[in-house]
């Protein structure tokens, strides 16, 4: 009997449980799935078959080393600061790692520790990272088996909503941790492009933005995300000229964002401590010069000059000019936003979430160059069972089937680049109806000139 | 004997050092001047009666509280990140402790110990703060005696060149640390203007100046700093309705200096690895986004749709446009400009700087509305005895005296904000040239109306 543990079984995990519990239908296998909440757990779970509910204090090392002994492979759904913790108590009882997350610098340092012990540990298995790496690096080793010198490779991706609960002028509700979204972009972002390093500081990342373009769904703002420099060695491109990754937010979002960003309301690196009963016109307020003969709207509009009216419109739509008082009025500014934003972007039961992702490849052949566009787009079925938790958890645990089928016999520390493990992990998520769709078009033809 | 241990010789003692030694010379008194560079402080003291030069290495424990059981009294002009554990140390042997720097929340934490020990601590007796604190004192316990009201005051003080070196477009060279001078204005700025709070954050402080005139010298962009919030419990101003303190730099700099914010070379967050070889050209073409039909320059005009000539010309004039090396490849961008404007901003002997402080008074009384502002301009005599030396050291010197004198009899944690230290002080300043010239004017009679 192989053991699977969950650690966390909030939105995210909802896909990664149903298929994990649905494999014990036909193959030796129990699943655990731990959560702070017991109650939360046993309803994921609804008493299937060889599935069983724990309480999880990740905090308690006792507690901790328990759960995981009693395991063979821990899939942690935990927020990404708890998973060098529970890598380390994996790597000490000798169980496998999975997660969905960034691989940090503190897992990098187990490389050495996880290979001597024969242990697997896969990160940046999930949509972003996860998807992006395994669909960009099929392009990637197709074109370098044919030859092919890939000059340009830009790679953005989005958590949005479908078109039809796009129902508010921001065309933007949580469908991930609210606070992930407002922090978004803050740290310097970094990319490639035509060998020129670029750096972006925070303040300037949503002017810098590019759009792009999805058949029957129309234009999107892509703003840079992070660290691009770093994938060029991931990936096998240490001599890319052009190399970006970046987020996807609705045409018209960025803009309006840069509002907040420029005047500080998402700064969070302060607390504020505005009256009682304070509105959202007066924490806007705090941020705008003062000008007695000026109203707020006034102010705004001198402020940032390159106001118009769907800017404008989408502040206006959270309440920023009328009364409507503040849900907090001590915190960080980006804390205050938040508890507003979580007010008025918040999913209804029936909306449906959208992740958009977009390859745009430069690839060099003896007789060419041609672009490639290489699109997903994967719709969510409700609030709860979303295209974010499908294509976040999917990925991994697919990854965990194919480990404990032997399908993958790597031993170490990998995120999803090799063919043996994006191979079938693709054709598994193709099969269940997360596929890209290519569009090749020839630049110009290098054959007769 | 009173013993006075000085900690640090450098540039902005050379006064204080010069005051504290002459004291030698009538009154029972001893200096000891510890540095880390041994000959530097043996050179300040030149053999003068009663002074003893020693090494410093602050960081042994044992090697500060040796150096400090000799004196009576402790005087740090180190980095005011090292404060705290001189003033422990000064705690636990006994010895009183004297500063230019801010009160930080560590020395505040000290207060009750300090009072306990019957010991004097005294911070933020030098210029900015120090002279400001004393003098807008004076006006305000002015004011308060004669039953007015202070409704507004603004402070502005800046450590600039006499008009005589002001021999480059930016009219600026570094009279001070040029860390604290690329860093200036990060972090969030905070006032209140007509019982509004106000927040800045670092990328708006630049452009959220006022003109400020001073006969003679002509106008001087004045910006927000730091959190003048703070200050009104420490001036007893807690209900007043406008409150600002701010740096000054010659009209122009700030919206020069601004392009360097808004495109991130001020950024001290990350590190960076250009090519050797990299001229100031590349250094700011990282921060610009990618145009192969744009030069440098032009890119820059986009980026910065504000542009005019006179910003132009400062940062062609640091060589940004040519084909100027970088004095440094590694390191933050923060850095990098750092050590661009080192070469370039670099004090010639002959130089003289100048001290300006304009504090900026509404106060009510039962007839009127007057107007008071209050202007100090001081100049150095050279690029080693400069005014800010002189307006950073003289204050805290003729503090040490006082109190060695018993004129002072205070025991406790203080900032100058008391007559007992401040009129004493700016009776020695004055007599040393170093005083305010008051303008008055009325804003409105409130008498017959």
């Amino acid at each position: 009997m192989q053991t699977i543990l969950i650690l966390g079984g909030g939105k995210s995990s909802t896909f990664l449980i149903d298929y994990l519990v649905d494999t014990c239908l036909s193959k030796s296998r129990k699943v655990l799935l731990a959560d702070l909440d017991l109650e939360l757990a046993k309803s994921k779970l609804n008493e299937r078959k060889n599935t069983e509910a724990k309480s999880l204090n990740i905090e308690s090392e006792q507690e901790r080393e328990k759960l995981i002994s009693e395991a063979d492979l821990v899939v942690s759904m935990l927020p990404a600061f708890l998973h060098p913790i529970v890598a380390k108590t994996c790597l000490e009882l000798g169980k496998h790692f999975f997660s969905a997350s960034y691989e940090s610098d503190e897992m990098k340092s187990l490389k050495s520790e996880i290979e001597s012990k024969g242990l697997f540990f896969l990160n940046e298995c999930g949509l972003d990272p996860g998807i992006d790496h395994m669909s960009a690096m099929k392009i990637i080793h197709e074109a370098k088996d044919k030859g092919d010198e890939i000059l340009s490779f830009k790679s953005y991706c989005g958590g949005l909503l479908a078109p039809m609960s796009e129902d508010n002028p921001w065309k933007y509700k949580f469908t991930w941790n609210p606070r992930n979204v407002v922090l978004a972009g803050q740290g310097v972002s970094r990319y490639i492009e035509k060998g020129d390093l670029k750096f972006v500081p925070y303040h300037q990342v949503f002017k810098r933005t590019e759009t792009l373009h999805f058949d029957r769904l129309g234009d999107f703002d892509g703003y840079p995300n992070r660290d691009s420099l770093n994938y060029r060695k991931v990936y096998g491109l240490e001599n890319i000229q052009t190399m970006l990754r970046g987020t996807l937010r609705r045409a018209g979002f960025c803009k309006a964002w840069d509002v907040f960003v420029q005047l500080g309301l998402t700064d969070n690196s302060f607390e504020m401590e505005l009256p009682e009963g304070s509105s959202l016109k007066n924490f806007l307020n705090t941020f705008l010069p003062f000008n007695q003969d000026l109203s707020v709207e006034e102010k705004l509009a001198e402020a940032i000059p390159t106001m118009d009216f769907p800017t404008f419109e989408k502040i206006q739509w959270l309440g920023f000019f009328g009364n409507r008082k503040l849900p907090k009025t001590k915190g960080s500014p980006a804390a205050i936003l938040q508890a507003i934003l979580e007010e008025d972007w918040a999913l209804y039961p029936e909306d449906i979430d959208m992740i958009v992702m977009q390859h745009l490849f430069e690839i060099k052949s003896a007789t060419s160059i041609k672009k490639i566009t290489s699109s997903l787009v994967c719709f969510g079925e409700d609030s709860v069972y979303t295209a974010m938790a499908k294509t976040v958890g999917l990925p991994l645990a697919i990854a965990v089937d194919l480990f404990l089928d032997k399908k993958i016999r790597l031993k170490g520390l990998y995120v999803p680049v090799l063919p043996e493990i994006y191979e079938p992990i693709l054709s598994e998520l193709s099969a269940r109806g997360i596929h890209f769709v290519d569009k090749e078009e020839i630049l110009t033809g290098t054959g007769s000139n």
